[in-house]
């Protein structure tokens, strides 16, 4: 075992069950990495998990290490892992089988086990130092567990960075590119395969719509509409090449869908893209794309809800509606691509993040959700 | 104007409106051509429309001239008709205006005006014989209203044939690939785009679906599953390329999605497919996918039904829900590609149909719902 420090979760955020402790990791399995973590970005997906009471769900539960931004150097390595050698930088992803008919189908981030592999468990890698005995809080949250100075990381989720980064500071940098950032660009490019034709709609600009910007830019749509009901961040979209932006707030007399049809020739986007999983947002998106438009779903609805849309008036207009996690990205593939725009210049992610140690995870969370910091990355 | 014979829908089939009659029709207009009618398929949309009360909806007036998988030769054109001359024999297709954004695109079928090109009205083109004065009944059902041995026609519904038959039988033959065929093959072949790789699934086993089953077969996919309740249906199914067939009515203990699953590799199939508009099959098809698989809705559900799904599992999933009309075809180039595989032996759509005297349409119609006949050709 080996000591560490780690935000432990042992009950939800809100009931304050959150706690920055000294923890020991034990030793790297078959196919696992240790790794010892430099930064790891705060997403909302941590908050939901972090946000269920145990046992409400079979993925809800307690004592638990979450983070799934994470990158760092790598400590140790278990038997058969061929992505990196100790030393390596990394790149931290999501976590898939790479056996079933999905993961061969090259669809990694719907494989069959996603939730098992990414929500469940508990595999539980650490122990509190406090305690005696085995580790009994889980770990590999997406893999990786990355709200830790040190853990144990499944091979697959890793990208190794050796030949992707100058420096610790760039490495720190990167962190958020394995999900919030991959899946809102990736949505655009890897889903949606947008083009300059393309009048581009994405609802909700936190990191991962604001990522959904930054993507269509590079992709050079000429119509991109921005929705949220922050100021600032509409603001911020604009610079990141928003073309248009609506104040979900400020609508006067029109709705949602008159205010984006106005913007979008007058018949609705070709793409909408909701990150925020409202339902009253999912409803304006669908109704919102124009005829063969394109609905895509990124932000997690709340879990009881159900979509219902007129099925005959649906076909006619040849629309559709898809699911996407994490952009549909391969991310040995698509994390090397969105470094290489961000050298080029296009791909400015660094005015999304704010460096924060990890001690001040709780200034994090409230900045994330007043909109005051897009990206908070914790800093070990 | 010029005197021919129409089947005059003059009230719903059901109420014994459709009727045989000696009509006349006007001269052609701007961009339209008159066309001397030698066949026209039956397909569901007919008895549809033709179904509706009058005035239950904007697309249901009387009297009017349905009819719309027509062939024939051109007998008159009017002004700018630059797409055949006289003479030239024709294959008919659906309505588009080729103006607006979504035909721009190269969406032809989900034109921005497809229902009103195609449904509405009343375009008046032709007088019942026994009446005086201007014409008074419905005509250019989807561009064409082929139910008559002459009609008027709008430009963008009309293929030239003249490189692609070689004689009237042919011409006859080739009528319904305007609508029913390219509508189940497309799907396939154009909005799916299905390769060998494929499992799909098709939901309803009549014209549509069985040329679905065609173009799977076309695209080499290496699982095509039918599902329907007519035996002689799925046998002719397993004919034309069906891999494995489910009978409905036969589940035994099983429900549906489980008896899909089972043939689609235990995880269900990768396409679907439902060409009946059935509320059960089209839940059950949106289940039977796997992980990001792809339904596609082709069959017109009941004009008030809203389909409903959980929006988090499906996003989870990766899945996506499509509408389709006409396959998302573009006649001028998939029509002549149908014919290409039909003289390769590989579409044969002769076994789907029943050439019949345009003065039995009562009983096409009811061998069409009887399941007897898959695809009656009316011949006039």
């Amino acid at each position: 075992m080996e000591p560490a420090r780690a935000i432990v979760c042992h009950d939800t955020h809100a009931n304050g069950g959150w706690k920055m402790e000294d923890v020991s990791v034990r030793k790297p399995g078959d196919g696992e990495l240790l790794v010892e973590i430099v930064a790891s970005g705060v997403c909302h997906t941590d908050v939901l998990i972090g946000g269920i009471p145990g046992g409400a769900a079979p993925i809800a539960f307690y004592p638990r290490v979450l983070g799934h931004e994470g990158s760092g150097y790598v400590k140790a390595v278990g038997n058969g892992v061929t992505v990196a050698k100790v030393g390596d930088p990394v790149l931290l992803s999501f976590a898939f089988c790479n056996e079933c008919a999905i993961c061969k189908a090259g669809q990694y981030s719907h494989c069959n086990d996603f939730n098992a592999l990414n929500f469940g468990g508990p595999y539980r890698d650490f122990h509190l130092a406090s305690k005696d005995g085995e580790p009994e809080v889980g770990g590999q949250f997406f893999g990786q567990s990355s709200f830790a100075n040190l853990s144990i990381v499944r091979q697959c989720s890793v990208v190794n960075a050796k030949d992707l980064v100058k420096n610790k500071k760039e490495l720190q940098l990167f962190s958020p590119l394995g999900c919030g950032i991959q899946t809102g660009s990736g949505t655009v490019v890897n889903v949606a395969k947008a083009t300059k034709d393309d009048v581009v709609l994405i609802m909700g600009l936190g990191g991962v719509g604001l990522s959904a910007i930054m993507g269509a830019k590079v992709q050079g749509c000429r119509t991109i509409i921005g929705v949220d009901r922050i100021e600032s961040r509409l603001k911020f979209a604009t610079e990141l090449g928003a073309t248009h932006v609506i104040d979900g707030s400020k609508l006067g007399d029109k709705t949602l869908v008159e205010a984006i049809r106005e913007v979008a020739d007058g018949i609705g986007s070709t793409i909408a893209i909701d990150t925020t999983g409202a339902p009253p947002l999912i409803k304006a998106g669908i109704e919102a794309i124009r005829n063969n438009g394109r609905y895509i779903q990124v932000g997690s609805a709340p879990f009881d809800f159900n979509v219902d849309f007129n099925m005959f008036s649906f076909m006619v207009a040849g629309k559709s509606i898809q699911g996407a996690i994490e952009g549909a990205s391969y991310p040995a593939e698509y994390v090397p691509k969105m470094i290489q725009w961000y050298r080029e210049g296009r791909f400015p992610i660094d005015k999304l993040i704010k460096f924060m140690p990890a001690d001040d995870f709780e200034q994090a969370l409230k900045e994330m959700h007043d909109g005051t910091t897009i990206k908070p990355v914790l800093c070990w």
